[in-house]
Order: C-alpha cells, then structure tokens, then sequence
C-alpha cells in the first residue's frame, strides 16, 4: 500500500466546518420550543438532541424530523453504466431508511412519509427506467414500514442542483402512543445488553469515503469483491429498514431504554445517549464484504474504520438484559441478524470494543449542543 | 423591445417534463394510504392533492408538509456583491413561508418546522455572517409563526448540489384540532367571496424568470424600479408568513370554505379546488412594482403574467359572503393588505379576471392525479 490512508478530511466532508454552524442552530432552535405553549402543546425536552422531535399533545406525542440521504446517488449514476441498471429502486429505500430508522428511536411508529426530490433540472425526470424505479422503491419501502407516502416536492433547481444530479431527502411524521412508550433513555442503566443489528452493507454512510477509494482501484466500481460481486452493486445494498424490528418488539411488550442508528460516526456512535457510561462491545457483528474491502484498500486501522463506518452494525437497541436474548430472536425472525453484542456499564463515558482493543472517548463524539 | 418574449420554458423550467413523474408518484403514493390502518390511523382522503396531507388519529387531524425554496438564494447570492448583506435571513423566511403557507391551507395551526440545508460543500458554512444570517432569520420566522424548530439536517452533498451554493427546504407538521377545522372545500359553494391577500413580492415563484431577466438588464440586478429600489433586493423582500392571519381567523371564529396559497402556476391556483366553479374577480390588488417591472421588461402580456407571478396576491381565502369585510379586516389588522376581491360561482371551471379581459380554463391547471 502506497497510498496514505483515506479519511473524511481526504474525501472532502469536514466536519470541523460544519459543527459551529449546528451549535449555533441548535441553540437558536432551542429557543423556539417556548411557542409551543401558545397552543397548548409542549415539546419534549428530553427530544432536543436525540434523532427525531417529540412534541406532546394531549397525552401523545407526534415525533418528526427530515433527513438527507446524501451522496449515494451518485454511486448508483455510475454503477449503472456496469450494471445496466438504475438502482434508484434500492436509492429510494436508502432515503426513507435514512428518515424512519431515525424517527424510531425515540419509540415512534412512524405514520407518514414526505419525498424531497430535488432535480438539477427538468430533464432528469424524463428518464422513464429511472424515474419508475425510484417511484417504485419508494412505494415498496413505505409499504415495508408500513406508512403512507403523503406527498413531496419534486423541484428542478437549475443552478443550485449539480447538471444530472438529483438531491433526495426524506421527512417523516410518528407516533408515540404513550410516554411510556418514548425511547429517550431515562431508564437507561448499568448491566443494560446492548443488542446490535445487522447492517445490509454501507447503508448511507461512508459513501464519500467509497468514492474516494474508487479513484484508487483500477477496475473502479467493477472491482470484484471475494464473494464474486462488484464493488459498486455491493456498495448500493439497500439500507435495512429497522421498524419491522421495532414495530415487533412494540407488539411483544419489549420497550427499549434507549436505541442508537448508527449513521455517521459509525460506532462511535453507540455512546449517543447525553449519560455517563461506558459501552462494552464484547462480541462483533459479521463484518460485510463491501466494508471490510473499503477498509482494507482504504489502509484504514479499526479505530477509523469501526469509528467511521458500521462494520456490520447498523442500529444498537440498549434493553433490560433479561429482555436482551428475546430481542435478538424477534429480530432474527424478521431477517435482521441481531447479536447480544455488549453491556452498559456506569463509568467514564466511551465505547469500548473489547475484540479489537479500540476505544472510544468522550470527546470523539459531538452531536449535541 | 426587440427580444421575444420570456417564459418559463425560455427559463428552464418545462413543466411538461415533470408532471408525467408528479402523476406516476401521486398514484403510487395515494395506494400507501392503506398502511395507516394498521395502525388504528386514517388518512383524511380529501387531504390528497391538496397543499398538505392531513391524518386522523384519535379525533384530531395531523397535516404535514415538505416544501422546497427553489432558486431564489441564487439571487441572495448575486445581489450580496451589490448590496454587501447575505440577506440569507429572509431567504430563512422565504424558506419556511412555503412550508407554513402551504400547510395552513388545510386548516392547520403549525406547531414544528424542520431546516433542510443543504449544502455544496463543508465550506458554505463556514461563512460566519451568512450562517448567522440563515440562522437568525429561521429562527424569526419561527417565532413570527409561533412555531418550534425541532430540528434539522446540514449536510455537505459535493458533486450532488453545486459548489457554493446550497439547496433550501423545510418540513412543517401541524395540527388541526376538530373535523369542522378542516378548510379542504367541502363548503365551497356558489356566492361565496374571494378574499385575496397582499404578497409582498415575488415571494419564492418566478424566480427563474427573475434570473434570466437579468441577462436583459444592463444594469443587471442593480437597476432601479420606479420606486427607486433596486432590482435585487426588491426580488429578496422576503416572502409574507400568512399565519398569523388564519390563526386570527380561527381565533375569531371564522373558518374559510377553502384556502389556496399562490405560487407556481400564480392566479391559475385560484381554481386549485376539485370542484366545478367559476372563479369571477372584480377587484385587482396592487401590482408589486418589482413584478411590474418583471413584466414589463420580461414583454409578457397579463394572461402570461398572472399565469405564472402572483402579481401583488398572495394568498386566497374562500369564505362565506357575509363574512369577507370581516376576514378583510382582520388580516389589514395584522399588517397584511386584502380585497374583497371576487366570487364564487356555479360553472364552468375559470378564472375570469374582469378587469382586465383574462380568463384562464380548466385545462390550464394540472395539479392532481
């Protein structure tokens, strides 16, 4: 390996920049809560912060937020070019996993979906093949997560989208039929398990990472993996859907103390919840090809890979450990493959991913204000 | 003037090419409705292809909404070198006045807004005075709107949205506390009065125009209207929030038949209701005079530009005959200038602008399924 390793400063996202925009708006967003009461209505504190906003009215709580699926589009526009197709069908299920597995963890089942399809330019919906395709992965993923795709905006932004380009974000609504129900993390305690999900692949996350490596393998996206795929089909794996896990686990009784997407940051953020604790990682989820070839070409040691990507773990339920073993059958029994991975224990806020000697402090994390 | 005259496809922006994509996705988005049984939810069907999509739970009417800016900060962008101010606070209010105009169309009270900012590159934000601009503006409008800002998204998308620039949007929930709230047209009948509302501008619709009209001005964005304002910052008088007028209403008692708030497809939207009427109006609110200037410049006749601007209306509130001098009255109260301004009729669905010998048909307006 020639190459220094790649980062997230080298392919171009620079979080440095974009934090001290995010505190201020987080502030100033803060502030505005106190109009709530005008209408009888109040947010739940607890929520500012965590993935999704709580608001309380009449003793239930409406859970929204909007999220972007960010760059992988991109990777499908090249990929098809190998592969013959759109892949704007599995595009589509990224954008709205990227929305509802968000909104679930605050306890929400989520209701409804809005699509933002921002185009640069009219042109792009003219293309039949690929516009049914991200109509119909739409369509398939909402009935999945059984919400109503409630409308959307489908803008051609000339001049602000990129030529070809098109900027996908998905907003959705929910509801927490209790407060009991709310996934806030205030029951959350020392001798928790910690059960992790498995991941279908990169998800959304990384994907500027996988571009970037792209420029450093000679078969590009065509590269084959060891089990015979193509880099760039693997990379667009359709990101899991968590709700039927948590809409099962709702069913059986079984709520959660606390529950973590794991997106940005990747294990690091296991230790989102604003307590005191250390996460203990004892055993690892299988690690999909498509990752473990990123790190490995990337030259990127576990620390960054486990701290940047998902390595196999796309969402982390924090339950009584009693509770923990059932977890992971109602997950299995849905297709997700689910391991009691870990505990939590009170101490010096960290994750610590015992198997492979890396650890994780405090400050490697900033999300909230 | 020896250039032909502008329109919107001159401008780039070919509605023909989206709408076959707007069909595809409202058909395959009105079959998720069912999911929602599930969960002892119902969709209020009359909701869908109207401004904002309204769910039952439990007697109380959830209405949700994501709404794009559009283009309109590439103008922010170009008249800063003139003006020295980002003026990305009432690009903030521009922003949010879509989702929260829009949303209040069915009745609904706004309770949370979610900021979808995203931008070309880590960069963007990373320019103090703009950021705080965005920032405190959003968070004006908010409280102008007595809603919460819950949260939101700020990504960096390189090689999705263009360099420099950033794609604006918000998502909005609200509530509607009763069934008789709801302002979806069941009501709409023969002799009820039009009430048209003031805009303070160009508001966020014919923007393209606005751009592509500077490329015939020599004097570009910083040529002088009649009023001795420029051209540019004329367009960036940010765009009125309507809320606390239909909060006003309801507060008062008064619930209108039906709601349309004028954007794309400008005076044609006055026909956005399903039903078969005529659309008669008699009074002519005051021409802005950065549209009229537009207009002129641009060598578009009325039919072209009360087609397309909203030409000094913002807004439009359907409402019983005997309660129009008081709606007008209400929202002159609040700061926002209304007329009287036309009425409903049994008919052929039109809108007839008397005064000036313009009549748009049906088949001039497509915006449902």
């Amino acid at each position: 390996m020639t190459h220094p390793p790649l980062d997230y400063s080298a392919a171009g996202v620079d979080y440095n920049k974009i934090d001290p925009l995010k505190l201020l708006a987080q502030r100033s967003a803060s502030a505005t809560g106190a109009n709530l009461a005008a209408h009888g209505v109040a947010e739940v504190a607890g929520s500012r912060g965590e993935s999704a906003y709580v608001m309380e009215i009449d003793g239930r709580f409406i859970a929204s937020i909007t999220e972007c699926l960010g760059t992988k589009a991109l990777v499908a526009d090249a990929v098809r070019a190998i592969s013959g197709r759109t892949h704007y069908d599995t595009i589509a299920q990224d954008t709205i996993a990227m929305a509802v597995n968000d909104l679930i963890t605050v306890g929400a089942t989520p209701l409804s979906v809005h699509a933002y399809w921002a185009a640069g330019g009219s042109d792009w919906f003219a293309d039949e093949e690929r516009m049914h395709d991200l109509v119909e992965g739409w369509r398939k993923a909402c009935d999945v997560c059984k919400v109503s795709w409630g409308g959307g905006e489908t803008p051609a932004l000339a001049g602000v989208v990129e030529a070809g380009r098109i900027d996908l974000a998905a907003s959705s609504v929910g509801i927490v039929p209790s407060r009991e129900r709310l996934t806030l993390g205030e029951k959350m305690g020392n001798g928790d398990a910690i059960v992790l999900l498995a991941s279908s692949g990169i998800h959304a996350n990384g994907v500027s990472l996988a571009r970037k490596l792209v420029e450093r393998l000679p078969d590009g996206y065509a590269s084959l993996l060891p089990d015979g795929r193509t880099y760039g089909e693997s990379l667009l794996d359709p990101t899991t859907l968590y709700v039927p896990v948590t809409e099962a686990l709702f069913a059986a009784g079984i709520v959660p103390h606390y529950i973590a997407n794991i997106t940005g940051h990747g294990w690091r953020k296991l230790m989102r919840h604003a307590g005191e604790f250390t996460y203990r990682i004892h055993t690892l989820p299988d690690v999909p090809p498509v990752l473990r070839f990123m790190q490995e070409h990337a030259g990127i040691d576990d620390h960054e890979a486990y701290g940047s990507l998902n390595m196999g773990a796309g969402f982390a339920l924090y339950v009584a450990k009693e509770q923990a073993e059932e977890v992971a059958r109602i997950a299995r029994g849905l297709g997700v493959a689910a391991w009691v991975a870990g505990r939590v224990e009170a101490g010096a806020k960290s994750v610590v991913i015992e198997p492979l000697g890396v650890t994780y402090a405090a400050d490697e994390l900033h999300v909230r204000a």
